[in-house]
């Protein structure tokens, strides 16, 4: 379908008589999709067996009959009350051991059986019930997993589960003892059921240890999630399912999760996001009422690939939220933006969270597209200005495919958690800066999953600090004739968690002939200045082998090395020494590069370019040879400010 | 009586044969009122039912001898060892989950009725020994109610109280999944039974749910304080039942507690106070060996109040304290200064914690009006002196009536630590900033409790930033004919903790017509500045509505809006803006000020003024008007110095 | 023996074919003494009672065939799962209350009896089975007692064996009493078992009942460790026992534990023992690369005197370590230094940790003398110039003794812990400061226990800050005549942590007519100059007294004063003051001392001086009138180098 927008609806929080005039003004607003119910449990179920879908069924009449097509939640992420009675060890524990308690959300245990069982029962039941309801757009399973810290537990049930997993994993105990190097203090076992979960230990456990209790602990999330897809998939096999993923979270691979999906979303809150994360102040202060200009295209990008290609905002920040320290107002413009952004990047849906602010319980203090006195809130404007906006360009297609790409793998995310090494040096962060520099350029970008067999089609692609190697990209790598960038640890451990036989980047010597002979891991703020500008920090490495240098340090550490077209970086660097990798690699690869203002982005789909601009001042665009007339807005485009320009030629 | 100082002594510290010397001594420094008691539980019972007062009745023989009146404090604060093989679900759990054991103090549970039954039979026992010694002066309920973080224990016997407490409140579970609004994300309870304390929960409770366990929590307070109240009153209905209370304690309505006392006392420690504050560095630097110039006013107006009229300093510091994290030694002077500060504010006595330094146990680092070796402390010269130029100047009266008055409420300190939505927008920092500013031309203020009906008198009330309307506060502004000063975020919760259906401040629209519409949450360090001088911080709203601006930010926000002589201030603000706020209501209000140095602040009483320098050089104080002779001191005032004149007209 | 290089060996993490060539490597570097089998229980005895010594004698074997002396480790301090299984209570609990769990190392209670007898039965095997092998060379007991924060426990076992230590120190309830002051809060004990651990406590407990519950913590490591001991010895009497102990690591007393050793030996990793600590940023960056240039000598010259005069560097970093937040590789040339200091300062043997990194498991990013590809890394040839420069040179002998010598008593560290009343003076830093003072010097410094009898041989002793007086050191004071440096808080408690009856220092008044009135605790940062330069900080003392006037701060408060050859210095000191009064000292003994250059120490063994530069630049040493040749490096030293000059006097 074209591009549309939709919005975050919560027929029980209102009087039953508010529900046609907001649906009929939800229509009004130009909004096609409204998602529902996710939370909806003790209401549909107020005892154990006591059914109460009625009133569900008659708000997807009410919406329906406005043309609305309705996204009902499975309201697993919310389990009543009374199933605590029911499942008492349903709860999880932290990693202190604290078993965490009903009251608020998310309070179940992925590991445990039996409430995945209530689980499937309950997506039966609104399966079947509402499967054949003509206003069904689709389901939504459950609500943002993992979030509050919520994909690891170390409960008596996740003890059981991982110990089977490992069993299942290596056979025997003499496999697991070699494979995760148990001579090394003692700690061989003789039985899998003298296994720990990886918590309140004296000091850390084996890392190989904490990895497979990740990978375990991932597992569960994908194979809840598969429980609820098979029911829903068997009623309508048409009909999307869809999760709700967030930003920054990476506590499970979503690749996997997404087995079971058919459309990737996620939830846009792009200043509380810039605000709880570890960006630097001067970036916090510049955006603070825009958020991270790159950011949230980066999880565009991301989710696109996870969702197999379709994807959407299911969430989008309207207005100030109520979950940072701080929680600022946005530049007016920035509801329209984000949106615009989203669809820039391939989005089908962006549905605005949420259609009124609640005036009670935990989220009352974040805004809506209206106020909770039932008044327009300024979001409301822009949302029906995208609408109406959407409709006059009639954009449509997808987003076009980027000729750059990044390998971006959740394992490598745990493994150097589990192993920093460098305190500061992030994988995501490293990955983000990288997408950055090559986006700066108006260049768009693609991720790829680790599981990626071929790299046709791209100039340039990065890994840039991949924790091992899969089968898939040594057999992707080998066969690529355009530009490879390796960053620092690619290939620096087996899937066992150990160094490979010939250290990393572990690569055979006629690809690339380079050893890691050490790594000199510094302090935040100690930096190594690269000769030619820019400087390494917190991770370094020193190498030996054949290839050449292209960068090297005041040291004369090499910084930058290639053997024919592939690229190793060795150390991680501040934004103008990943600008210049960025910068050197496009040069090799002879691409065409835009020139775009500071704090503007863009992106094509659909045969148009959009650009945004995140910046507090306005600015002037260049027009790009491509470029045929603007539709939205134009060449001088102010903060907050949207241009959509047609290109010569199709996207 | 007038003012008099008075000391805290421990004859269970001493050997007996130290007693008489003691007593003899303390009547020549000029002490008229004796503390004792309150730690001597193992000493009064040693094992249970073994009762040994002997010791206690001839303390008091000893200091009655001396013209001493004695106050005993119940020494329910530390229950002694065996207490806890008796009840040992009397100790209270942190909200971390731990039971928290014998080895301090305050290990009791105020939720625990077992071990309040105990507190009313030590309580009854001393009244039936004590209550006809012709030296008992009154009498101290426990010690420090709060202190250590004891008001909120997540206990079995906690959980059993607050259910009972809310079944009492809201009398069906209907509604109080109704006004808590626990269909926001499944939170319907099905009984009173299945209501979990707010801890250890996933994410944030419901607000409301926080709040009423912190209510719930308080009322606790309350009832133990009165089991012990009743007590004593009967048996001697003219003496005074006082509790000592603490700076910057809000975890208990002092209100509520104080409803059954007959004087409200405070333990004053100035330094340490200041150190372990979240004042400003430069703050901490500046008055390192004073303390904060306003936090000891503050709380004198404010422990007036909660004591009907009548208060005490029952803890005076006397020279460096042991508990924060550095102790410094106060400028010589300061135990003189801080003693008529309290005694200009209206203080009954100021009793010296204590009368010699311990040379064991826990607080052997604080220091007394002696040393460890019996010889006198810095403070006892100046403790001697305060003695003598309270008589010499004859002062008594109480304090005058300030003609400012702002309203402090313990259910906003709740309110807004549950749902800060700025972080470092604090209650009570900003009202005691509104407090400074008018303070600092000399003008005397009041504080008010929201159950005030009247604000008759006063030329200026200021409501700082309110929770909820109560009813009292309603009425009283309604016939208010002063200027009023609202804050931000008042009025803008139900007391179920919603939004208001009109909004905030909730307000009629003949009295302000202004809805709050959106609030802009900034960091710290973020700085909006106001035309004309200072700036917003921390908390912005924007409004909507009739009233007229009076201050705006440079982006055209007003800051100050005005609707007749109600005001109403959108932001908070730094040191600047709050000034220029107060001294904008002054010039409304037409009140004459007087011209105070910088470090210099003053109070009048019983028809003296008070000037003390907090400063650490000297300052030149400019006569004023009404004054007439120099009693103390004289213009030329100090660092650390104590200026006392006679006014033209008595206060 | 003369000095030499050793290595720690991992056999059973290498295939067994490895053994020959890695041993015949090890005598090719010129390595004599080779450390294995500290953590390999499970491999000695997989299940219960099935033990599998073999290939430790095989190993021993190969070791032995090369010259080798081999050091075995007992295995105790990674009990293997299946010890779990039969003792469940083995496992600490933290002061959280947390049992801490297996997966790593130490998870043993030094309170648990049964383990206790276990680790005695390990021992008894080995020493069985090993003690007449002709390549065994000595024993170590475990593996750095305490690490992890592992001596402290908050178990039932040591709740059990605390309230027997205390009834037999105390003898009965009233005695405990009495000594602890428990009168204070009503805290009197009517029975041994009342008494709790000192963890989960409302506030505070009684300082006393900490520091008991730290010395009964160090008597077990103690006990612990003497178990071993005497079955080691009863074997082989000649044959050293060793304990590998650390850096700054203070929570047992070893001069305690080491009543039972031969021998004392460390674990030097300068950079990370640099990275974790509390040492300021400039010293971090500056010495990023060397470690600070005065802490691993204070541990030389302290372990010697741990080690009653014998000691070892039992494991040496070689490069970059993996468990500090940053992990730089050394300077080139570190390894080298390290270890002529160690040797400088009269190490027996310095053993590198260790001979290969491992490719797997916890450490696996831990450098070695060889890369886990079995390469060599730099340090392997570092260890080798070593080897050939002892031999070269033919260094022997012993430390030289100085004339200095600086008390360090572990009590001290603990009560200033429980008590520090100024946050940031700590006992250690103070202690370390005047070392660093004197050494700047050239000044050969000893450390002495709080046993030691005699200060004969020693122009200056200080005390810097000790506790409480013990006999033997008041009776070396009385003696003494030379010149005594007493530290603030020296003196200020008694052994039962109150006051003395005549207040700190607590001296006859013919040796010092000093009390110390009042302390004066200041926040970092601020600073109270000292006339003629330097600043008093944290910590500072008002005294009374006949003491003559040395030095006085701008207040007007005596910071250094003196009554004959004694000294007491009032203050904490940034580093020029401490300078100063340890130049001020040194002056008043009328020592000669040497011009070193910045970065530059050296010390004085076996008729050599040792110079060690840890600057990052080149310096020129100025010849010293007793220096004959260089036989080592020369006048210009370059950065991390060594330079060896011969004394025209033996040392």
């Amino acid at each position: 379908m074209n591009p549309a927008i939709g919005v975050c609806y919560y027929p029980e929080h209102w009087p039953e008589d508010w529900w046609e005039s907001d649906a009929a003004r939800m229509a009004e607003v130009g909004i096609k999709v409204v998602r529902i119910g996710e939370f909806a449990w003790s209401k549909l179920e107020p005892t154990p067996g006591d059914l109460q879908l009625d009133w569900m069924i008659r708000a997807m009449d009410v919406l329906g009959r406005q043309g609305l097509q309705v996204i009902v939640g499975t309201p697993t992420a919310t389990p009543p009350r009374w199933m605590i009675d029911k499942h008492p060890d349903m709860l999880a524990v932290d990693a202190q051991g604290r078993r965490k308690g009903f009251g608020s959300r998310r309070h179940y245990d992925f590991s445990h059986l039996g409430y995945r069982e209530e689980s499937a029962r309950i997506t039966r039941i609104l399966s079947d019930a509402l499967s054949d309801h003509p206003a069904l757009g689709g389901w939504q399973t459950d609500n943002e997993y993992g979030c509050h810290g919520t994909t690891y537990s170390y409960s008596p049930a996740a003890l059981d589960g991982f110990r089977l997993w490992l069993e299942n994993k290596y056979g025997t105990i003499a496999a697991l003892n070699q494979a995760w190097g148990t001579v090394f203090w003692s700690m061989d076992y003789n039985r899998f059921d003298q296994i720990e979960l990886p918590n309140l230990t004296v000091t850390e456990v084996l890392p190989i240890h904490d990895l497979d209790f990740r990978r375990y602990s991932s597992d569960q999330v994908a194979a809840f999630n598969k429980v609820q897809y098979d029911i829903l998939k068997a009623a309508r096999p048409d009909l999307p399912v869809i999760h709700n993923f967030m930003s920054r979270y990476t506590e499970f691979d979503h690749y996997d999760v997404a087995e079971t999906l058919d459309v990737a979303s996620w939830d846009s809150y792009p200043i509380g996001h810039l605000a709880v994360s570890d960006e630097p102040e001067e970036t916090k202060r510049a955006y603070l009422r825009q958020g991270d200009p790159d950011n949230a295209a980066f999880h565009h990008d991301h989710y696109r690939t996870v969702g197999h290609g379709r994807w959407w905002i299911m969430e989008q920040q309207p207005g100030p939220v109520n979950w940072a320290q701080a929680n600022p107002d946005p530049l007016p413009g920035m509801a329209r933006l984000w949106a615009w952004e989203a669809f820039a990047h391939g989005a089908e849906v962006v549905s605005y969270f949420r259609w009124r602010q609640a005036p009670f319980a935990q989220e009352q203090m974040h805004a809506g597209l209206h106020r909770p006195d039932r008044e327009p809130a300024p979001a409301y404007f822009e949302a029906k200005q995208v609408a109406e906006e959407l409709a006059a360009t009639g954009i449509g297609g997808t987003a076009a495919k980027g000729r750059i790409a990044l390998v971006f793998d959740y394992q490598s995310e745990w493994a150097w958690d589990v192993q920093p090494q460098a305190a500061g040096f992030k994988h995501g962060t490293h990955v983000r800066a990288l997408y950055a520099a090559f986006r700066k350029h108006g260049l768009d970008v693609e991720i790829l999953s680790p599981k990626t067999k071929t790299f046709d089609g791209f100039d340039i692609v990065a890994i840039p600090g991949l924790f091992a190697w899969t089968d898939e990209l040594r057999e992707a790598i080998s066969d690529f004739d355009g530009h490879l960038l390796l960053g620092p640890r690619t290939g620096s451990k087996t899937q066992n968690f150990s160094f490979p036989a010939r250290l990393g980047p572990d690569l055979p010597q006629n690809l690339l002939d380079l050893k890691v002979s050490r790594v000199d891991s510094l302090p935040p703020g100690i930096e190594v200045p690269v000769k030619g500008g820019g400087s390494a920090r917190l991770w370094r490495e020193k190498i030996e082998g054949g290839a050449e240098v292209v960068m090297e340090d005041v040291e004369g550490v090499p910084v930058l090395v290639s053997q024919g077209k592939v690229f190793y970086l060795t150390a991680s660097g501040d934004r103008a020494l990943m600008q210049r990798v960025a910068d050197y690699l496009i040069a090799e690869a002879n691409m065409p590069v835009l020139t775009i203002p500071a704090g503007v982005r863009c992106r094509v789909r659909g045969g148009f370019r959009i650009y945004v601009n995140y910046g507090a001042t306005a600015q002037m665009l260049t027009k790009a040879d491509d470029e045929t007339a603007y539709v939205v807005g134009g060449a001088d485009i102010p903060a907050a400010g949207v241009t959509v320009v047609k290109l010569a030629t199709a996207g």
